[in-house]
């Protein structure tokens, strides 16, 4: 028999993922063209072409053995020391190849740090409508998530709730912005309060309090955007980066942590992580890759591409009478469920081949997630569908 | 300050780490030629060349929406079926795709086997001399590596006392042939002897027993030794697997899990597994290298090159008075130390920049393991030293 743990994990096992599997199914039956599949963050734009290069260049240019063998089990030291130069030209901050660890995506990189920090029974405090998996990445380590309620006006941190919510207990606080599912990205003023209750309860408790920033869609934001970088705001703080949307390679497992020498114990912390990366079986982040993002450092994938996509889905949504906040980030449209019960939203969807998720995967129920990291032409095909789910509910 | 359990983890971290880290500051200093680094396996040999025309012909040809994309947690379909193709044409199986979970590495395999096997205090059973990450990977999940003592006479596992480690809290035993630190190959009379026992004290205990099998060394096999196939001898095995010494690329970090539908519970071990390969942080084995390994999956790097080297150092060492059972596969060398405490031994090789590592990180003291992956040179040049070490201690 299984672990008794896995048997709650098996049956709540995520339903974005059931989706996704489910729509290929469903294009399957009726034929990719004809199913609207919203439900996964899986980028629909290639990667650059810089990528492509990199790749040729560096297993023509590179020693073999060096390329795909083990180094650091954080990661070589000039991959490193390019990625810190790179945050350091872009935020200000003054990283060295000491900060950064290699990690297997941002999903490697939480999974790391909570190893290192986690004792059982240490809360997390994230802030709803959150990554369903940060609940996993938690219990994993058998710490306890706290969840904050979702402010629903804005969906920024509700920071008064957040203030009750920490107890001599509380080891880390995860936040993710630009959000998912919102594509909200939390204001500087936001970052400055949250920053200041959470100076206030270290003292309180005399206890340390990291606040883990998880940062996959960084790069993906529109208007000009600015997203505040959070080391800069709160000594105790841990990035978590990924590269799978900024080069739209979420396949291939590469990101890296930035623990900054400001951090409580940083030393200690540092070297933990290291260990953990190699002892959660990582070993170490892909070395290609590894390689390959150090190449590609400032390129983007066409993140207008995606601007476009919200655009259109946006406008033509609240058209149709639907309620959303626009997102400012990432590539998530959270809408407000004209029924109270989200499911029957999903169902309705479902019936004309569009697949979306329910809020509930994100501790924010009456809301859907609907990821428009999908060709434009999905877009404009799926818009008679949801012409019709509106009709039919609003 | 870090989690506790962390604590110990660092300051009983990776011995064989910390000499590969050091080794690379001896060369730093006396030039890397005149240092001899027999501490990591980290393999010498180039990858095979059909490996990188595999990498352009795929990111040449397919779609960069695909090759770097997210996929089904357990990796690519199509992947998953070359690769049970594979195994059944070599060993005679019926494996389908839907045993087959891609990985990040054997390392990420076995986590997420025991993330998806163990309850708090079970026991994993191994024989020593074992690779000392199992105890890393089996405490993630708070069970409990039971050791059985060496058999020093062969190196084959000691079936006695195996027998007698047996309770009702044994969930798993972890098998590792050709094994890490000794080269040796469990004949197929030790493993009938093994699976006879196992499915005694399973209808004795009413248990379920796992035997997971660890075999990154499988295709690195000297003078046409047969590595049994494990499932073909007791049902509930679950297989190990990884790419990085078969075809030169640990850095890459891409293996692949066996759950054969015979297991016990299955059914319900595949489901587990695929979460936990997710929820781990993992998410999926690193895209580009499945497709890549796909295209390989009959490649070999040039194994001939290690027999040369293991004949070299075999028959030199012995020659200058060493004792030593001469390797079947893998490519290590496990020495008996000179002294009784092989400290010793490695202290008085390091004074002549020979960095080899002692059998108490394998659970067998008295001994030391030379990697012998390194360039045939390097085995060359640091006969003399070694020499000095025999006239030193014999």
């Amino acid at each position: 028999m299984i672990a008794e743990k896995m048997v709650g994990y098996v049956k709540n096992s995520s339903l974005i993922r059931a989706m996704f599997e489910e729509g290929k199914k469903m294009a399957a039956i009726y034929g990719a063209e004809n199913v609207y599949d919203f439900s996964l963050g899986n980028p629909s734009v290639p990667a650059p072409k810089e990528l492509e290069d990199a790749i040729r260049e560096i297993i023509s240019g590179e020693d073999s053995i060096f390329v795909h063998g083990y180094m650091n089990n954080s990661g070589y030291e000039d991959v490193r020391k390019t990625v810190a130069d790179s945050i350091n030209r872009r935020f200000g901050t003054k990283f060295d190849q000491g900060n950064i660890i290699m990690t297997v995506g941002a999903a490697g990189g939480l999974n790391v740090i909570f190893k290192t920090l986690l004792n059982p029974g240490d809360e997390v405090i994230t802030f709803a409508p959150y990554f369903g998996e940060y609940r996993s990445y938690t219990t994993n380590y058998d710490g306890v998530l706290v969840e904050v309620s979702p402010n629903y006006e804005t969906f920024q941190p509700n920071l008064k709730e957040f203030e009750e919510k920490i107890t001599a207990k509380t080891k880390a606080v995860i936040v993710n912005t630009p959000n998912n599912p919102t594509g909200v990205v939390y204001s500087e003023e936001t970052i400055k309060e949250m920053a200041a209750i959470m100076e206030k309860k270290q003292k309180e408790f005399g206890t340390d309090i990291y606040l883990v920033s998880d940062e996959p869609y960084r790069e993906l934001v529109y208007s000009g955007v600015e997203v505040p970088y959070l080391t800069k705001y709160y000594a105790n703080t841990i990035i978590g980066y990924s590269f799978s949307k900024t080069l739209s390679i979420p396949g291939e497992r590469i990101g890296y942590l930035v623990i900054p020498y400001e951090v409580a114990d940083s030393e200690m912390v540092i070297s933990a992580a290291n260990v953990a990366n190699r002892i959660l079986g990582y070993v170490n982040a892909p070395s290609l890759f590894q390689r390959v993002v150090a190449k590609c450092i400032d390129a983007k994938c066409d993140v207008e591409a995606y601007n476009r996509n919200r655009e259109l889905l946006y406008n033509s949504l609240v058209e149709m009478g639907f309620e959303c906040i626009k997102p400012e980030g990432a590539f998530y449209l959270f809408v407000k469920s004209p029924t109270e019960d989200e499911m029957i939203f999903c169902n309705e969807a479902k019936k004309h081949n569009i697949l979306i998720v329910p809020g509930r995967s994100f501790g924010c129920p009456g809301y859907v997630r609907i990821a428009y990291c999908v060709a434009y032409k999905t877009i404009e095909n799926s818009l008679p569908g949801f012409k019709k789910v509106a009709e039919a509910l609003i």
